[in-house]
């Protein structure tokens, strides 16, 4: 659809980004969630046309993968799944990142993300004015006895001294007043390191199910507290069933001497009955309803099970509009095939992954393989690869396709106590060289963001075009090139003027339109040039107008987004010249 | 498409509930959720067949409600909104269910939904063994000092005096020994008068936004805790931003002296400003972004907004397969119209829905209208009707049709500052006489069901058909009778044996079918009369069979579910064949 070869080259909108931004709120796309009350910075509602451009990627997705395929099916699972699924799956121990506080200025922020010094190096810290330096030097001298030196905003006398020491230096002096633990890091904002110890934070978000309260019961068992020790009577006379479970966890904490530590771990105790996450992604399913699958359709290996859909993720640093929020869509496929056959079938939908996103795109050049590196994969991990795209910051993450081996199958058969396993009538096992082979698939999973999906897409399909018009003034034409499967409308159905009967001529071909199941609307606000600017910045890849002519010789125009050019054809085959453009 | 008037009468097999849920089952159309980790009550996942078939039935109503409609747009908004949304909507102080645990058996129930009593009834306790029936006699007299007749499993004693009291009669006596505060309704399993205070329990399923631990936060103070007093003091210094409104909620709870309700509002403090809800509707969305779609698209009422989606609620009681679920679907719109129009619309969209449910029922009489009384509705409730089902227990509700006045568009004006108004520049003020006419919108809500819908279309499509084979024994066929546009698998195409080249006859045929959007699947396993069977039992409309005819005039059989006939076309004519019977 593009003449441009290279995407860094295409002569595309300086502040992309900000363009298509503004476009998706003022054209209803993309709106900030319960932005009238203030907003909720991860979380974004797709208005009109952008919730018809997520339904048809998504669509085309599902289409692609799972309608027209003979050896794919696909689930919908529920968004809250028992508990254990995520301590099989390793999320709920490991999917977390490690947070710190500044001491000083109460960020957070995550160690792994912050900026690194090396020794020698000074270390100020830039404070937000005067004032606030003022305060900080302060809070610093009372609470870690150093006096800093301020000059306007900075506070100066902090250096580097190695990677796990810093220390204070007054004025000229070569040699450390005081010395203090270093992790090697200081906060992004202010660069403090005046930090707090790391801690784990886990990723997902939780919540507790079933008709209790578990907060009424850690109030309960708070309020009979008299001493640290007492509370493991507390608990196991109120919680039973997991006594045993509560005491060995208190025990641990009591041992530690931290009261905090064991409040924390009774909470932890009463609530974990009833605690329950939303999904941190969708594919998890795939695998705890394996068995259900292979049992409800006869289908045999290789063979994929695909799902979309929400999933949540509380993330500390959410970014780039919906690149990175925390409620966001999935389109995750696991691929189940024969041990041995991995390598062969991560060739297979590495092309074929590809090949879906660039059917989409003007520029197919925008998008590329990275393979991850050895230490960037989990330790289970034959091979990786990151589909990415060239978004305005740079190459990011699309889609993963990660070989998975049999790992989560195992992990799951260890945890739930059921066998999945492949019984393959026909083959001799490998090993024993007798019929039937059983064995666990090997898996390949292509994981696509969809929320990412739209974002990219939005930003490929983004042009602004400068043309001459008949005035002889330059303007700018703001057309949004998605491609007609993507595009929230197929068809806007126009009466150049709203009246001489072209009104209900217009309304009959969008009644068949919509029979035809293409999706079209009517407009007939504004004079007809403006509604053309209105369905190019939308990205309506069609438009037929019905005018003077029509009354007379039943032709209408049609109006491709692209090139503007218009061709008269019979109104009455408008229909099926739309329904053959999209099927293309 | 049936010929029985009513559905009571109807054939429909006995035990219609559990071959339903079977089917589901055995052809993976809907699963248990976590199934292998011994499941979770509360949610359930589509199946390959399943997920199909909700897509569809949702794509009918996006397409009748928002695509094919000039006045009303779409909406996806996301899950987790703003705390104050559940604020405004009256969600978070009245969503609630009150609860009572009995103290004998633990059971926990829903106490405007547990049987009630009248004075002067028995109310023995019927205990799951003699056994559990000797504990609980030793239990209610250690703590309840009253000594019940034990008979086998059950126990006497206790009787019903007036809807306050119930009282202790001694074999024979027929004055009471003791008497004992009385609700008037025993708990459902066991008949037990012996009850806890009724509690409020919120429907919502809270979490926690944001890189914070809150329950790190709690163990926190509570570790500092040295007198409930104290409390105040340790919240304040903490939580800053928080501290008068922690304060206040504090000093209620200590003027109350009770030390448990304390530290229970301290959590609720410390937890607050973290806390977020799982939307249990989707409703408020388009209330809430009621300006943005104005805005950004120009519409005028009458129009409506509409969303369907996932919604959550922590029912207590989840009930009868995936008809009242923890996690559930929703397909919801709002109709804003000109004060005074809301009669009028109600009469168009009841009239709209019903045609809607009707269109693809084998039964249209088994779906209704049901007017709310006064006292069922809410009091800003203009008129209410429920669409419902005859399920195989009775009438339930399928979708609510709420004229909700400007109640809605009220309530987040106020909670949220932004002015929710559509200002008419044509028409006068009724009250000043005087244009614009600046108004809050009515709203007319029809608010349905999708995971209830595809209940119903089960329970509605399941057919037994007895027939007389061959031999002349009697068979049962299962046909499940579902709207062509609701069924997951619109035409299975057949080779009849798998060789002379049919499969790629019918393979050629599915690809066909495919690039016009029909959901075609490839069958080849097994005898022809089986696959038939397969696909009667999964509701596939149209079966494409490849024989030894196509082989030499290139004609196929194409197969009809419901009536089992079958017409020779040619092969070329199919995809048009079953395209023209789908839009039908």
């Amino acid at each position: 659809m593009s003449s441009s070869a290279n995407p860094e080259s295409a002569k595309r909108p300086a502040d992309l980004m900000k363009k298509v931004v503004a476009l998706c709120k003022s054209r209803g796309l993309v709106f900030q969630s319960s932005e009238i009350y203030g907003g909720l910075k991860s979380a974004y509602d797709y208005g009109p046309l952008g919730a018809d451009l997520k339904r048809n990627l998504m669509g085309e997705w599902w289409r692609d993968m799972v309608t027209s395929r003979e050896n794919v099916v696909g689930l919908d699972a529920s968004i809250i799944m028992h508990p254990d699924v995520w301590r099989a799956s390793g999320h709920a121990a490991g999917f977390s990142d490690p947070l710190v506080d500044c001491l000083v200025s109460k960020e957070r922020f995550r160690a792994d993300k912050a900026p690194t010094v090396e020794p020698g190096a000074e270390l100020p810290i830039t404070c937000p004015d005067k004032g606030v330096a003022k305060d900080w030097a302060e809070l610093i001298e009372k609470r870690f006895g150093v006096t800093l030196d301020r000059d306007a905003n900075v506070l100066h006398g902090m250096r580097c001294i190695d990677k796990r020491t810093v220390g204070f230096f007054t004025k000229g002096s070569t040699a450390a007043t005081k010395s203090f633990p270093f992790r090697g890091y200081v906060s992004p904002t202010f660069g403090s390191c005046f930090l707090s110890d790391e801690r784990q934070f886990n990723l997902m978000f939780r919540t507790a199910l079933g008709a209790v309260d578990p907060m009424q019961d850690v109030a309960q068992v708070m309020a009979e507290l008299t001493s640290a020790v007492d509370l493991i009577v507390a608990v196991r006379s109120r919680f039973a069933a997991e006594a045993t479970n509560a005491e060995h966890v208190i025990a641990r904490a009591l041992k530690d001497g931290d009261r905090a530590k064991v409040i924390r771990a009774v909470i932890e105790t009463i609530t974990g009955p009833t605690m329950a996450y939303l999904r941190p992604e969708t594919a998890q399913a795939m695998f705890v309803q394996f068995k259900n699958v292979l049992d409800a359709t006869g289908i045999k290996p290789p063979f994929g099970i695909a799902q979309m859909g929400k999933s949540f993720r509380n993330e500390v640093t959410v970014e780039h509009f919906i690149f990175r929020s925390c409620e966001f869509e999935q389109m995750e496929m696991e691929f189940f095939c024969e041990p041995g056959s991995q390598k062969e079938w991560m060739t297979y939908w590495k092309e074929q992954r590809m090949a879906w996103w660039q059917r989409y795109a003007n520029y197919p050049e925008a998008f590329r393989f990275r393979q991850h590196a050895k230490d960037e994969m989990a330790f289970y991990a034959d091979d990786c690869y990151d589909v990415e795209y060239l978004y305005p910051w740079g190459w990011g993450e699309l889609e993963g396709i990660a070989s998975r081996t049999d790992y989560d199958l195992g992990q799951h058969e260890k945890h739930s106590g059921a066998k999945l396993r492949y019984t393959d009538q026909e083959k001799p096992d490998p090993v024993t060289g007798k019929k039937p082979w059983q064995y666990k698939p090997y898996v390949i999973e292509p994981a696509a963001g969809a929320t990412r999906a739209v974002l990219a897409f939005l930003l490929d399909a983004y042009h602004e075009e400068e043309r001459r018009t008949a005035d002889g003034t330059v303007e700018i034409r703001t057309v949004l090139k998605l491609h007609p499967r993507l595009a929230p409308i197929k068809c806007a159905v126009l009466p150049l003027v709203k009246k001489d009967g072209m009104p209900e001529q217009a309304r009959a071909i969008i009644q068949a339109m919509l029979k035809a199941g293409i999706a079209a609307k009517y407009d007939e606000k504004h004079a007809i040039g403006k509604r053309y600017a209105r369905h190019d910045e939308i990205g309506t890849p069609f438009c037929v107008t019905v005018d003077g002519q029509t009354l007379q010789d039943g032709t209408v125009t049609l109006r491709d987004r692209d090139t503007t050019e218009q061709v008269r054809i019979p109104a009455a085959d408008a229909v099926e010249q739309v329904r053959l453009r999209l099927m293309g």
